[in-house]
């Protein structure tokens, strides 16, 4: 493990990770100002998304740099296109809870629709999904990123009852539009980072296995 | 122009066309099936996003496979990490127009909630970003590219209105939830679609230019 590449490898790798990090954490904030309502932390969200932006552009330089200085083969060029797929999910998580973060804005100016039951609920498995995709990436198993993909139904699941209850709420009182709306906006972007923690568990089996999973039958 | 590796990257890049066409068919019938209240074309919009899904996996692989066979630099370099975002870009599109065509399904079954007129205009702006994107990838214009980026200000500011105004029907009249509910949707995945292809210009800026302008405070 003493070559060049390892090390820019491992630099890359840490660096993604990193970002990770944050991202997961701006997920956290956005449901927690959600459910304390708690502006501040919204506020913090929306502010944390132009970090995430410069650590995209960042990671996708030093892959590019590493390609073209180095000509990576086999499993090392697979690391740096899962890595440059994942640093873009990444990137659209932070997007997505900066969504949930401009919604709880609106939310927070009026008092809660109905108790948050299902949402917390439903971000606690999205929040596991994305954890669990970043573990079969530092642990490199194919395993446990397949374990992923399977949770995505239940996802699904979540958002079509959330989106049938709200509809409800909306018919029922026009007072609840607005809320119903944005509570709907919420579920709908928690649903999108489940989406995008699939496609990292995607990227993580393609760069451990070298095949791609995408759209098959079997998963 | 007689190196093997030319003749790929020609093959690769007129495999992406040729999704590229499909997916622009999609949106354009999936936005004609909501005007014309065709079911017919929703539902073959919704049956061809298999075909993209094989499309989309095909791509990346001859991608994957010049990657590791041809290792090329500079500019083939650049030109394969492009088509590998912009064939996720594609899929993407082709994802939303899905969306689309399944709110239409829903939309059909009730008389129309209002004139259409905002919503064909957004549509055939989103279109022309595709198309103009692509065209700034086959004629490799980071000109034309820039001026895609910039047409998606226009964009949010529809999204912004029709937002607004669909907030203000679902208030009004209970009986409007539904079907403004789902008109929100479309607007939304059009708006998506934008993003797309702004994504796509700033992959061939990329491609053309070797730098990479995403986020940054010029655009």
């Amino acid at each position: 493990m003493d070559r060049p590449l390892d090390h820019e490898l491992t630099r890359i790798r840490q660096e993604l990770l990193r970002m990770a990090g944050l991202v997961e954490q701006m997920i956290a904030d956005a449901m927690n100002a959600l459910i304390d309502r708690d502006q501040d932390r919204a506020n913090g969200v929306i502010a944390a998304d132009k970090g995430i932006d410069l650590l995209e552009k960042e990671i996708d330089e030093a892959c590019h740099a590493v390609l073209v200085r180095r000509q990576p083969t086999a499993v090392d060029l697979r690391f740096l296109v899962a890595v440059m797929k994942i640093n873009n999910d990444l990137e659209r998580m932070g997007d997505s809870a900066v969504n949930i973060a401009e919604a709880v804005e609106v939310l927070n100016r009026e008092p809660p629709l109905k108790p948050y039951i299902d949402l917390p609920r439903m971000a606690e498995l999205v929040r596991e999904m994305v954890r669990r995709s970043l573990d079969a990436f530092v642990e490199r198993s194919s395993a446990k990123a397949l374990a992923v993909c399977a949770s995505d139904d239940a996802i699904d699941g979540f958002y079509k009852q959330l989106f049938r209850e709200l509809l409800t709420y909306m018919i029922e009182n026009p007072k609840n539009v607005t809320r119903a709306l944005h509570l709907l906006l919420i579920s709908r972007n928690l649903e999108r980072i489940a989406d995008h923690a699939t496609n990292i568990s995607e990227d993580v089996i393609y760069y451990v296995e070298g095949r791609d999973i995408r759209h098959s039958a079997g998963v």
